[in-house]
């Protein structure tokens, strides 16, 4: 396997550039399996919806989506339908052999459901009895080779899914680490809406060009929340044995290419 | 294979009930395939979304689903969003192996888009060309065998794609017969929330019990829009190959069960 491509879903990526950089990729010969976001499309549906989207901050300094019942139901529509088959659609269109799939379909990706989510608000700990979250622990790497090996190219969304057969909302990023690792890829990138790692964010100047995996934990100190949970991603990834992954703007021309050359951030 | 089994996305139907019944389907050894609809769920979360369903009944009178862009991207939001992972979940808490796919992945249900939609609105003709809309012509049987060989149980819904790669919006009750044909499946079942086909709708006592193949087209002048198509993939599904179909109830206890013994209306 040569790559897994994680494609955020935050605003302004360019996904018609990437689609095309899927099909050059591809029909080079390349062996890829896909991983996508939704998070800005779900706030967007969440609110039209009348359940607005609540993140809460976890007593270990995590941030997450909140994830009650309705807010799962409205994750699946968004990640599952909308964005899942948007990407399905924009790859057929281009003729490549798209196979849409959640963590959940033949247990993909499965995980423990944290039965209780202590988060902090407003300076105060309570427990969460009714969320939906977890982790991914194990991926279904028989059925992930076999679609490959049939030749179709897996496009994977979250949610995942607990041991006990429920849905439950995991971070994408480090879902897409766990995929490379049991799929022994080559290179994970991870496209998103910044140039990659920035020493002074929001300062495209300030761009960090490359991380050795030795000096990961250095950074992972000054990084925000969603950039926090890439280079933990990343980490896990190295240390499963992927040789190399980047962290890379998917908003400009040729994304992937320009990854795949190591514009961004690249940790080996 | 020896079931197709359709479960209509109408109002009253219980899925809990359904969802025991294919566990006790499955552990008795039997293979199925199951297709799902969501078009009561389509319509409630059109209307919230501020863009309501609307039918249109078609020159040679068919009734269908206006499907804008906007539109498909609600349908897939419900189908195979809320809906596939609704039944994948359901599923996988009774410990069955689904793998819940759109017609979409892997072209696995393809088709021509009807590139004009010739329509009747207030008893005028008019000409639409921004419609999705079409009719499942080819089944990706190498991958449902597949699918089905490794262990898995195939959760499908529409849309399908066309020859173009666009998403479109078939009906999901000939789609089931298509399947069942390529599949050569020995059973195809219908279940939706009326007994069968009723002689008088919506009197529940004139339900049809049987109907022979050879007399199914008189049933077909009288049969309302719904049902129509359910009459229409019947008997696509036998002409196919498939031995018996049987349109029962959704919404009583032991659905699929009772409709295996012939409760509702069968038809060979």
């Amino acid at each position: 396997m040569d790559l897994v491509l994680k494609i955020g879903g935050a605003d302004g990526m360019d996904y018609e550039a990437i689609a095309d950089d899927i099909k050059w990729f591809c029909n080079g010969g390349g062996k890829m399996v896909l991983v996508h976001g939704g998070s800005a499309a779900t706030n967007q549906v969440a609110a039209a919806l009348g359940h607005p989207a609540r993140f809460v901050t976890t007593a270990s300094g995590h941030t997450s989506r909140r994830t009650d019942r309705r807010t799962m139901e409205i994750f699946q529509m968004v990640y599952c339908g909308q964005m899942n088959k948007g990407w399905v659609e924009r790859l057929q269109k281009r003729g490549l052999p798209a196979l849409g799939l959640s963590g959940m379909d033949g247990r993909l990706w499965e995980g423990r459901r944290k039965r209780t989510l202590k988060v902090v608000e407003n300076g105060r700990r309570r427990v969460l009895r009714d969320d939906y979250t977890g982790r991914v622990e194990r991926v279904n790497r028989d059925l992930l080779q076999t679609i490959l090996k049939i030749g179709y190219l897996p496009v994977l969304t979250p949610p995942a899914i607990s041991y006990e057969g429920e849905a439950i909302n995991v971070d994408g990023d480090r879902a897409a680490a766990s995929t490379a690792v049991a799929l022994a890829a080559r290179q994970l990138v991870i496209l998103t809406n910044v140039p990659g790692l920035l020493r002074q964010y929001p300062d495209a100047n300030s761009l960090v060009p490359f991380i050795s995996a030795a000096h990961l934990a250095d950074y992972l100190k000054g990084a925000g929340g969603r950039m926090k949970k890439k280079l933990l991603g990343a980490g896990e990834a190295l240390a499963g044995g992927v040789e190399r992954v980047v962290l890379a703007d998917g908003r400009v021309p040729n994304p992937l290419r320009r990854a795949i050359e190591g514009q961004g951030t690249v940790i080996s």
